[in-house]
């Protein structure tokens, strides 16, 4: 084995289905998901045409096109989210509709395979001449709809469809036919979906090929002609295995690094490897928020330079933050790794969940890290790629909690609930998690293997948490048994039924400074605690005005849990530098209650003393 | 009341005799101190001559003087230290070789009340002419002997020949009469603790002109004709009024700021209390090390320059880190601010409590922050001012804990134990702490008025702890009362019998950085955890070679409790920056195992990151 190959531990993924969240912080946000933001998107695709489009390029009704060239995909995300909670929970209305949307989505299909309701309805002739015009790209979200749809139902309608699609695709293109790079990736992660759910070899393949396609020239349309944009933009400009730093539009990269971890899991292939740990580096290292948001640039939606992290102005697209977390989590199976659940948790915590409100029903497709007080969660967008995207991470969330690793079960994510799994030797295990998480930092692990076994069992100490104890039955455990490899404690034993494990992760208010490199943050500091970003929200700081203050890092924060407030948080509560009151709540939660500033990094008073504690 | 005035809480101190300390940190260090530490200096005392001293100026034994000057300082502190242990716990046997001591004290005494062997024996006609000579300073030592072993058995003889020794300085000194600068301050203090107990008033008033002939070109001697010394060495180079900056020989510094805070906590007059302000700034912003210590150089035993703090070279005297504790002691009881009692915190856990070996017979004089693993603690010193400053330091430790504010009760340490108080309504309360500090950051207080009272009282939040929790009968407090003020909780209200406090402090592992200024510090980084300053020891460290190693920031460190180490530690276990193994122990704990390096500030691996968490 090579050295690259050696590094790949190929773990595979838990299904969310095997995974219970019962707890206080996700599972009321998972029934609002499926009570309000649901059939508000379903309300909304139906109200913008979104769904007649179908029906009129199923030639099921007049009119003409609506909205924008890659409207369909909204409509796919959508059933793909409804898919998710039929999965979690069984409901026959919402199947009953669901099914509706599938019979004009599949009429809209063409003879030869072919679907995209722009095309078929405003331009049956121009099809494959502009990379730009999203044709893949909406396939690729048919892909996830019709697996998901499949997965949670056993229908096949939908699954056909794609697969039909794919068919046409590969007649099309591939080795020795038509070059073709699709401008947004997304259809590369979707190849690989259905491979797995057909287990088709040449979906895989296809993928592959579409990777390798990219940045040897073979682009056409308008994105090429754009001087300004470049191929960078759609990241064009090299070959995939010679990317050496993430660039232009953010969702794209990240759907594209996601397809390439993709491709490296299903085939085995390490080609890939090297620049995804280049890619990643650059990404995390140097353009990356501590909110996790990406992407700074509203003229690209994307990345600009290295170390470019304005605060007001940062544009950090939501769905670039889901897509973080799709490609951290593959990341995270090929390598085995925590630092990519900890990319994971940074998003599901901060970037990304910022981008819906506590309702359900309002999103923000930019999350900036200042406001002055007129940057809002809005019911829709034209391009409303952000709320169909939650529509569709969140109910799922429960994937990202764990990875099963032959041996045994890496703990990624810390929630309360329970978990079932299989591991390699066939030993069925239940896994329960008893914690307060993310407020609090002790986690309770009951094991429950259904006879006795030997099982690997990887707890991820987060990259934020610089002290911890682990006890098991009672007991901590030795120093060397203790210890972190790539960041989770390994415990590898026979396990007896309800064997316990107390993991203890020091959560303290921190404060966090950031490169030198990052202009803008000079002089200033923000304030963790655990995996939650904190900010300060006018409402809370009646006596402050937007960034005429600043804050002490000496500053002692009373730490205070209101299940009552903003669905239930921790908020800090102190004196500013100035010796104003001041109060601190999670940046998820900003922007539900009135309008005013918002600030996460704040100016730092000016500090006297020698040492920074 | 003028402003300044107004900042005067005139807190005070609560007898140390007040506090039972029952816990498993400081208890067994305190029967270490009378069993070993204090029967050990009394021996070396009379090995050395240092008692004989005595009996020979009382014409009770033939010979010459033995030793230096200021070796009758070191008897008197040793007798002090008895007297706080014969306090705690009587011990007849103790009492007896104190008593005998005592004789032999009291015989050296000249007839006009004069009192110091040296002299006495050596130079008879040659007292006064010299102010490095350490007279007074001898003196003021016996004072605070006297004082103490009168409160400890309310026996008199001792406290008599310290009335009538500064009865001779008054007729010698004084308004009107002669000039008198004492180049080693320590007498000043030790008139305003004799006032204290005599009530008589010209003994602090004594102490004040003392302290105003300073400045004004009075001194004589050695030390005044040495050029590289200057009058700055012994702080005889501006009026104390108008000390702006701490300068020269640290010890010395200390207990003259300790005695300017005494004078006027004594008086009310707040002339001192501007130059007691600049000059702790100017200490602990630009002059101490992380571990409490202060002067970095032999050559002055003291100060050089701003932000001057190497590490290896580091002289950090014993005696100057519990200097510290005196006078931010005094500090605290004068503005009730906790950010002095945050110092005694840090010298009490680090900088003084490593002078002395845990089997409490070997200590160290120099304090290093850095040995290559040739610096050793020894069992006595020809200038054992710091074995017998420790001897008398330790036992007394509770005073610390608290102050009596008035309306209340200040909770300054936390310490498992109890302790009562009278409030200045006549009320009776006992406060009991239940905790594991410093390894954990809960403390329980149960508080015990013997009947309902109002009562305030004040939890100190430690400077390095960023965020805290408190519950008063089970309630978390609101946000206004759990606001704090100068560092305090402040919690006023009606106790009932046995209501209970509980306070969670933050007690995370922290990475520590200094200041840009300290040079020596550059790239380097420190781990505190609570009050404790950690080190690694080359014992744990095997695999590591003296500063050619590093450590990063964002390493998780597992944190293991172990009672049978090193009397019982928390250590940080983890991996450095190349991933070797390596342990942290606390700075207090280091040289009491086999030789070799240590180093608290350790080089920083790179961080390619973008924050700091």
């Amino acid at each position: 084995m090579t050295q690259i190959q050696s590094q790949l531990k190929n773990w595979q993924g838990v299904p969310f289905t095997n995974v219970i969240i019962d707890d206080a912080f996700w599972r009321p946000r998972l029934e609002v998901l499926r009570k309000v933001t649901l059939p508000t998107c379903l309300t909304k695709c139906e109200e913008t045409g979104r769904i007649s489009n179908f029906a009129r390029a199923g030639g099921l009704m007049e009119g003409k096109f609506e909205g924008i060239y890659f409207n369909d995909s909204d409509v796919y995300k959508v059933l793909e989210g409804i898919a998710y909670s039929l999965m979690s929970e069984r409901d026959p209305e919402l199947e009953a509709e669901a099914d509706r949307i599938i019979e004009l989505l599949a009429a809209a299909q063409e003879s030869d395979g072919y679907l995209c309701t722009y095309y078929t309805l405003e331009a049956p002739d121009s099809k494959w001449t502009d990379m730009e015009k999203h044709e893949m790209y909406n396939g690729g979200h048919l892909i996830e709809a019709a697996v998901a749809y499949y997965e949670a139902t056993g229908k096949r309608t939908l699954l056909d469809v794609a697969c039909s699609l794919v068919d046409h695709y590969d007649r099309l293109f591939g080795p020795g036919k038509r070059h073709w790079v699709e401008g947004h990736e997304e259809i590369e992660l979707a190849l690989v979906k259905l491979y797995r759910v057909t287990q088709e070899e040449r979906y895989w393949k296809l993928s592959l090929w579409l990777l390798e396609e990219r940045g040897h020239g073979h682009g056409v349309g308008e994105i090429w002609d754009k001087k300004e944009w470049g191929p960078a933009y759609c990241q064009d400009d090299v070959p995939v295995r010679d990317i050496e730093k993430v660039t232009g539009h953010a969702v794209r990269a990240m759907y594209l690094y996601t397809a390439m971890a993709d491709v490296v899991h299903a085939s085995g292939d390490p080609a890939y490897v090297d620049a995804l740990h280049r890619v990643w580096a650059h990404t995390v290292e140097r353009n990356m928020y501590v909110t996790g948001g990406i992407g700074p640039s509203r003229h690209n939606e994307g990345f600009t330079h290295d170390y470019d992290l304005p605060n007001e102005s940062a544009y950090c697209e939501t769905c670039a933050a889901i897509a973080m977390v799709f490609w951290n989590h593959r990341m995270n199976l090929l390598f085995g790794d925590a630092k990519y659940a900890d990319v994971v948790e940074r998003e599901m915590y901060n970037g990304a969940l910022a981008g819906i409100s506590l309702t359900g029903d309002k999103f923000f497709y930019v999350n900036p890290l200042a406001s002055k007080g007129d940057h809002h969660r809005v019911s829709w967008f034209d391009t409303s790629c952000c709320p169909t995207n939650l529509a569709r991470f969140l109910p799922s969330i429960g994937q990202y909690s764990y990875a099963q690793t032959g041996q045994g079960i890496a703990v990624n994510q810390y929630m309360n609930g329970e978990a079932k799994f299989v591991i390699e030797s066939g030993l069925n295990v239940k896994l329960k998690q008893t914690t307060q998480y993310p407020w609090d930092g002790k986690v309770k692990l009951s094991v429950n293997p259904e006879s006795s076994g030997f099982l690997s069992i990887r707890l991820r100490v987060p990259g934020w948490c610089r002290g911890y104890k682990v006890q098991v039955g009672g007991k901590y455990l030795s120093r060397v048994e203790a210890q972190t490899e790539q960041g989770y404690i390994v415990i590898s034993r026979t396990w007896s039924q309800d064997d316990t494990i107390v993991l203890e992760l020091d959560m303290p208010v921190e404060i966090v400074r950031a490169r030198q490199e990052v202009s803008e943050n000079i002089g200033r500091i923000a304030i963790q605690r655990g995996p939650i970003v904190y900010c300060l929200e006018q409402t809370d700081n009646s006596e402050l005005s937007y960034d005429e203050y600043t804050f002490s890092a000496h500053e002692r924060l009373q730490v205070d849990h209101l299940p009552e407030l903003l669905g239930g948080v921790t908020i800090l509560v102190g004196k500013n530098g100035e010796g104003k009151p001041c109060e601190f709540i999670p940046y998820y939660a900003w922007d539900n209650r009135e309008p005013g500033f918002m600030q996460v990094w704040v100016r730092e008073a000016e500090d006297e003393g020698l040492y920074s504690l």
